[in-house]
């Protein structure tokens, strides 16, 4: 085991570089002009499945984007972990507000900024290295390893419970685990036993059929930029409670227990609001901060659009006006039947005077994981021995749609253990991977891997 | 007087060839980067009122755009008329809803579609060419024309004033003409007595320093776009009232007599929302849609903007959400003060969690003209003759903030005659000028000059 551990910390400045050539891919999964580089990004991902002593690796093609499987097979008597990740990213607009281009890793300090070095694709590199340094020591793994690393994620990964379902086989393991989360804070390593579910969806309202001069028509004529507003006001109360009707019938609350974990969870407001460069914080009355990120339903705009947008002033009244909001789910909340009532909501809210048209984009499915099973236990221990810091056991404000999937189709828990920092910036301009956490979490996964063997097959 | 009309209809082909040249110059005043062709298109106004027969052509640089002057001055004795027009335009975007390129003007039926075609460029068009009709067949005028025509009309001539002030001589006349307003309706001429003001402004809401992924923050943060929809949402309760405290405070109710007036004018409400393609009207509770775009103040939302408007899903919670807004003014709000009541508001209903950041644009005040006068008489009776239909009169929604400046600076009221339809689309995309009413307005315009030679000077 030392001699891995020595390995890993021998091949730093190697990682780099690989990671680099990774991250310079474009592989924006929500954008169509970058198929080609989404593809780029699949084969990228085969080669460096290749590197870290995996056989089998396929790239199967799906009506979106491709998934890469490869496996490490060292004894079948051990136990199977599938490592899922994803090559693809976020967009990277606004552009203007990125120190440098989000395709070309810029290293500042102990940091590495570039678009996917946190979610997921340095994360999930951390996988292929922790494998890889196992097999250049040793030839072969304590454990056996089978990874799924998609390009859909940040689309919601819309064909990927139908290639769970048509490669249950290829797939079969004895646990699922994902590093696409973060850590509690700088030194504080965490082990996410909750993630929220999604429902996304785009509201675009038309009034008049043609922009018109605000002059001439404006006060005679409903403005779906104003509408739009209204409608938005009207999905909250004062008190920051969504009101679409129905929306928290399902909404199981946390007990008096949870409460108090995450409670105990340490959290200065004072520096999250001097991180954040605000005043002060806004949520939903009767909860903390803490839980409105963690255990809380919620309900943001994600974009919003319309009329003249550039320099100077023009008069116009615009024909149309848009907007893209989420809503995070808890359990046991269906993201379909939100989408659902959500859709109802604003239609029964929408004046005759705007036609509205509703877009709906992805969806998912909320889910908790059990608080305790060997492998978190070895997990906890691997953690504390490389951070030297026992993990938090935490509920995250982000969805991976799919761990709900694994359950549902491969009847298979995840563990979940990732290592950005919560300053990380995912889905914002400088995303950024905080390196020395990066080379821990490698050698943490090094000590996870080597005891999973110890893990009867069936626990 | 017959000789001159007849040379108007025998130039028809000729005036569109210049006119398309005119309306090809993209002298866009609020684009910085139209600053070039701003200036191209004052030589352009220029050189046409070289043709018309002009002398003393001047172009003075100001802080903004130039502003060109010419006069005819052929009986000191007879009146003088000076008129005033612009040759800066808005703005085209959406440019993808244009059915052609804005500045290549292109002719649909009778009507000619362009950027400027009837704001402004085409109709001052119309009086250089009433103007060289005389010239060129009599060799002089029968009253005095001087021609005042800028490229800041478009962002409220902010540099106009000062030019009035330090020009008094140079535009001493009897009345100021105005041809940038609608006729009624196709067919039926109008003279308009009254303007609105405007008050236009931008809020910029920021709220947390960087944009954040929506599910680790969403539902503990303030998020701009929600926030600003919210305010915006409280600018007017369910009856269409604005809210801003003192907003109707010096607004003068029209009495009885105007209001009888204006539900006289031939409307049809089926026919306008057929032409907006809207099911349903919606303004201020109490007062008819006539009522709304002539005499009551309004406030528009032109623009809004904030987070992920690409395709696709992108879970963003946005650092920065704008809008731009703008509110039309009746006597005797003064457009200063209600933005300093609306700014007020606007910082008072703002949250502590964001922080709001006002910019001011154009602002201007509302006029109304005397009903009659030997100007307004002779008018009437030259519109009648060329459409062979008596002119309405009317209160436009439109702001030209510089009819109240000449009247403060120089003491003239002003004649406005328009003569795009109200189907000209004046700040959106197509803009056109109805060809037919285009030639009839030259004219009555021949007729109107003909005619005020009778008014005494000093009436």
């Amino acid at each position: 085991m030392e001699n891995i551990i020595s390995f890993v910390k021998k091949s730093h400045v190697q990682y780099l570089k690989e990671l680099k050539s990774f991250l310079s891919i474009p592989s924006i999964s929500s954008d169509p002009e970058r198929r080609i580089d989404v593809v780029n990004a699949a084969n990228h991902t085969a080669e460096l499945l290749s590197n870290a002593g995996c056989s089998d690796i396929a790239i199967h093609f799906t009506k979106g984007h491709p998934i890469v499987t490869g496996s490490i097979i060292s004894d079948p008597d051990k136990p199977t972990i599938l490592i899922y990740g994803h090559y693809d990213v976020q967009p990277v607009d606004p552009l203007d507000l990125w120190d440098h281009d989000p395709f070309d890793a810029f290293i500042k300090d102990d940091t590495i900024i570039a678009r996917g070095s946190a979610d997921d694709k340095g994360q999930v590199f951390m996988h292929f290295k922790a494998a890889e340094a196992f097999m250049k020591v040793n030839g072969k793994l304590p454990i056996n390893l089978k990874f799924i690393v998609e390009g859909e994620e940040e689309v919601a990964s819309p064909n990927l419970a139908k290639f769970l379902s048509e490669n249950k086989e290829l797939l079969s393991a004895d646990i699922v685990f994902i590093s696409d989360t973060a850590m509690w804070a700088q030194g504080q390593p965490a082990i996410t036993y909750g993630l929220k579910g999604l429902a996304y969806m785009e509201l675009e309202l038309t009034g008049p059929n043609h922009d018109l001069h605000s002059g001439e028509y404006g006060g005679a004529v409903a403005n779906p930029a104003e509408i739009l507003s209204r409608m938005i006001a009207q999905t909250k109360d004062a008190d920051g409670r969504i009101q679409i009707p129905g929306f928290y019938d399902k909404v199981i609350e946390i007990d008096a227990n949870e409460r108090e974990m995450i409670a105990n969870n340490p959290f200065s407001s004072d520096e999250y609001k001097a991180e954040l460069g605000v005043e002060e914080l806004w949520g939903e009355k009767g909860y903390t901060t803490k839980e409105h990120v963690s255990v809380r339903p919620t309900f943001e705009v994600n974009g919003i659009w319309g009329g003249f947008t550039g320099v100077g002033a023009k008069t116009v009244l615009p024909s149309k006006a848009a907007t893209k909001i989420s809503m995070r789910l808890v359990p046991d909340q269906d993201p379909n039947e939100i989408a659902d009532i959500a859709e109802k909501y604003f239609k029964s809210i929408a004046p005759k005077s705007v036609q509205l048209k509703v877009i709906r984009h992805s969806g998912g499915y909320p889910v908790v994981t059990p608080l305790s099973s060997p492998y978190i236990d070895a997990a906890k221990d691997a953690l504390e021995v490389s951070f030297n810091r026992r993990p938090l056991m935490i509920r995250a404000g982000g969805s991976i749609p799919i761990v709900a999937d694994f359950k549902k189709i491969l009847g298979l828990d995840t563990l979940l253990v990732g290592f950005c920092l919560p300053s990380c910036r995912a889905h914002s301009p400088n995303e950024n991977m905080h390196l020395p956490s990066f080379f821990t979490g490698i050698e943490s996964l090094v000590r996870m891997y080597d005891s999973f063997q110890h893990i009867s097959v069936g626990d």
